[in-house]
């Protein structure tokens, strides 16, 4: 018997299986309804008489069921208002799985399935990943897909260049120059939908195998690998990528290396210049050597003079990648390679046969917004925002919590939406923290979660390993930062 | 010395080699940004004072480079208005390239690097694949993104769920539903790019074969052949697919048919009752068979009652692809599938690792133009044009051109925004017509271009091959429409 029902709040596709006798049949669909989420965390049910009406069984046959449910705490009883979902039970709200979480470079690590597991909520959320959404320039934003979508020539709806609307590649080849010091022709711009996106098209066109910073995304080492091409880890540490390894024999296949040169994600540093002498050196010795920069965050630096793309010192062998993840959102899945002549038209064919071209009235709203310069202005408000929160958790980190003798030290700081709480091997583990961190109901991510060899390394040994925590200090809105530090504070705060 | 500079409106990332002199330095450094296009022509420099303090340099050496470089004609000085980068200088932004044209359904057989030559656009343009761009309903689509993105919550702008907002698998839900006959749980729909993306994200996750109906988009068969997945070429005669072929040796390995059984492309043909019927059984028989139902036009059919949707026969065993590319317009890139519960999950976690999620914008402006019902009306409006043109098509070709005797008959009339000029083989052959089409800048798309087995079969010996002419009456303008069809009729009038 399948019964659809409706109450005030949903309509519910009931499966009673007629097998199982008719309490235990209910009792069961109600079961699975909540475990897959159909009837979602505080749902209100039907009263036991309209239910036993209009599945036609007896109304002492759904109380049961009801009363059975609840012993289980699967439904809670509330005097006079009704019955509902346990708060704990099943899934989250239909937006279970929605988000986000399962994202962003920092979580981006907790792969498998996401449907199997609800995206965790925190009260307080340091994750990294995202910059603050709420900040986003909606009006602005509007305005220009106004003038953008109006102005427009009528191509604009239909298929066109994979590359992606020269408009955008035209306005990004200035801002980019202006920038970051990128020598971009808006020929050799591919937009694509993010980082993701364009290391796996390099996936597919690269012959060779590719070297990927470690610890970095475990989504993007396995999106790689998923092409096909073979992904070797390479190492980083307080100076970036350990790029002397590439003499190494494990990266003799290697045609690319992928770096995060300006702020190393998640460890923070920036690749320093002895270091991106070899990484030059090393891609110039050999014919098809190219350089990735993984640009995510390049807006964002404080303290220093901004550090200029390191395609600009080798422009025919390096692949920029740049993205309006952290200066918008992800959800606009906007990003843009910057390619040298030779990768060019074999990354536009690949493109092509994944997605044909990404979504193109984005695109010219990204034009209109950057050419207007509207996109200055936002970067330079986000800017001065995220310094400010910088500044905060290190002095909240420095006067209220532990000192570096207490067990932890802050680093990566100089840019960018993160840092990274080194935890010293005297004071918590990772996994106390985290543990700690969620009895305050503060989300955080371990490191130990971003190592494509695992925590411990390959040979087990956690030599030389760091532990420690990747505070993402973009998410929260401005009116949550300043508890969601408090709640940091408090988890440091072990003596 | 690397100096970020902000003036009111930019931000320019500018090297100063700390060697060469303060002034002579900055003089290089302003240049070299000049000639490869990171200060673009026309751009405004900041005032000499500001540029001064920024970079901590006096003021009068900075308006001595400054002077230099608008002696050598790089930038112009204009009293009350600051200091512009010239018209002339550095690099044109090139427009070579720029698009497109390679591709919708029709054109996308011309593959190969896209960059060589030139789109071919022609005074008349009857190829198939796109709808009348013109006609794209901006005024609404902006008024849905206005009410949509001001509505939504801050998460539409972050990572999300990788099947896409749950607003817009709700309102396709219903939609699909009611129009199409698809038994369509929003937690079973995934949100892509395009059918193309659909059937990669198939290839990807399915272990055996797909066999794919012949002629139909060789795009689409290379782009699943690129995932790894062996296609197996399933010929089309005028009842839609030939599906009991599907017994052979062949076919042996194959898990997953995909046909286009509303309106087959290019053929145009309706999947015969008794062939649906085969292609169920055939599905039912094995463990993990699937149907892959490419519904790119079921929303324009005009004379008999529509063709209910096949998944709604076989919802366990059917994946459904529908797309806004042929209602809207491909550059919005948003499609749909619609899954069986067991390839959820994988196909879910394939579109995770391809591009994370579509972009979120477009698609809560898509579910608001579904709810309120603009998208009806758009179709409504645009099926009536359709039709129109449909009638005139099939009129002028009955009485200003030859008779079927004269070497021609057209067919796949009943639905859809193409139909097939079948070439019958006592008059022109395929390339004869498409010949004379571009001595009167008529672009036409030959059936030949679309065969996956190439135009003479796999023996060679073109047995049974039809030749034809596909017409794409959805993409001119009203105006142009009429001037079209005249080019076709004189193309055809060959006696």
């Amino acid at each position: 018997m399948a019964e659809y029902w409706s109450t005030l709040d949903v309509d519910l596709h009931l499966a009673v299986d007629p097998d199982s006798g008719r309490r235990v049949g209910l009792e069961h669909a109600l079961r699975e309804a909540i475990r897959d989420g159909r009837l979602a965390a505080g749902a209100r049910l039907p009263s036991t008489r309209t239910l036993a009406v209009e599945l036609g069984l007896a109304r002492g046959t759904v109380s049961a069921a009801y009363d059975q449910l609840v012993a289980e705490g699967h439904l809670v009883a509330v005097r006079g208002s009704g019955t509902r979902v346990a708060a704990q039970s099943g899934r989250a709200p239909s937006d279970a799985r929605t988000t986000d979480a399962a994202s962003g470079a920092g979580t981006a690590a907790k792969s498998g399935t996401q449907r199997a597991a609800d995206p965790v909520r925190f009260p307080h959320d340091l994750r990294p990943g995202t910059p603050d959404l709420s900040r986003f320039p909606r009006e602005a934003w509007l305005r220009a897909a106004r003038r953008a979508v109006n102005e427009a020539p009528s191509d604009v709806f239909g298929y066109g260049d994979p590359r992606g609307r020269l408009e955008l590649r035209r306005a990004l080849a200035e801002y980019l120059g202006r920038t970051r010091g990128v020598l971009a022709d808006p020929e050799h711009i591919v937009i694509v939908s993010g980082a993701l996106q364009g290391l796996a098209l390099l996936g597919r066109v690269l012959g060779g195998g590719m070297a990927m910073e470690d610890p970095y995304i475990p989504l993007f080492h396995k999106a790689v690998r998923t092409t096909g091409t073979e992904v070797v880890p390479l190492l980083v540490d307080d100076d970036g990528a350990r790029v002397e390894q590439l003499r190494g024999r494990a990266f003799r296949d290697v045609e690319a290396v992928v770096v995060t040169p300006s702020h190393q994600y998640p460890i923070g540093s920036t690749l320093h210049p002895a270091r991106r002498q070899t990484l030059v050196e090393w891609a110039r010795e050999g014919a098809g050597r190219y350089v990735v920069e993984d640009d995510y965050d390049g807006e964002f630096r404080y303290d220093r003079q901004p550090v200029g793309a390191l395609q600009g010192m080798l422009p025919d062998r390096t692949v920029y990648l740049g993205t309006a993840s952290k200066t918008l959102g992800p959800g606009v899945r906007l990003a843009w390679m910057v390619l040298p002549e030779a990768l060019l038209d074999p990354v536009t064919e690949a493109k092509r046969h994944l997605d044909h071209q990404s979504e193109t009235l984005g695109q010219v709203t990204l034009a209109e917004f950057i050419t207007s310069h509207d996109y200055d202005r936002h970067i330079r408000a986000s800017r001065l925002r995220y310094r400010r929160r910088r500044d905060l958790l290190a002095e909240r980190l420095r006067t209220k919590a532990g000192r570096p003798a207490a067990g932890f030290a802050l680093g990566g700081i100089a840019a960018g939406l993160h840092a990274l709480v080194r935890l010293e091997p005297a004071g918590m583990s990772e996994a106390e923290v985290l543990a700690r961190a969620a009895e305050f109901g503060l989300g955080l991510e371990g490191l130990g979660g971003l190592w494509d060899t695992g925590p411990k390394g390959r040979s087990g040994q956690n030599r030389a390993r760091p532990q420690g925590i990747v505070v993402g200090f973009g998410s929260p809105t401005e009116a949550a930062y300043p508890r969601a530090l408090d709640a940091l504070v408090r988890t440091l705060s072990w003596r």
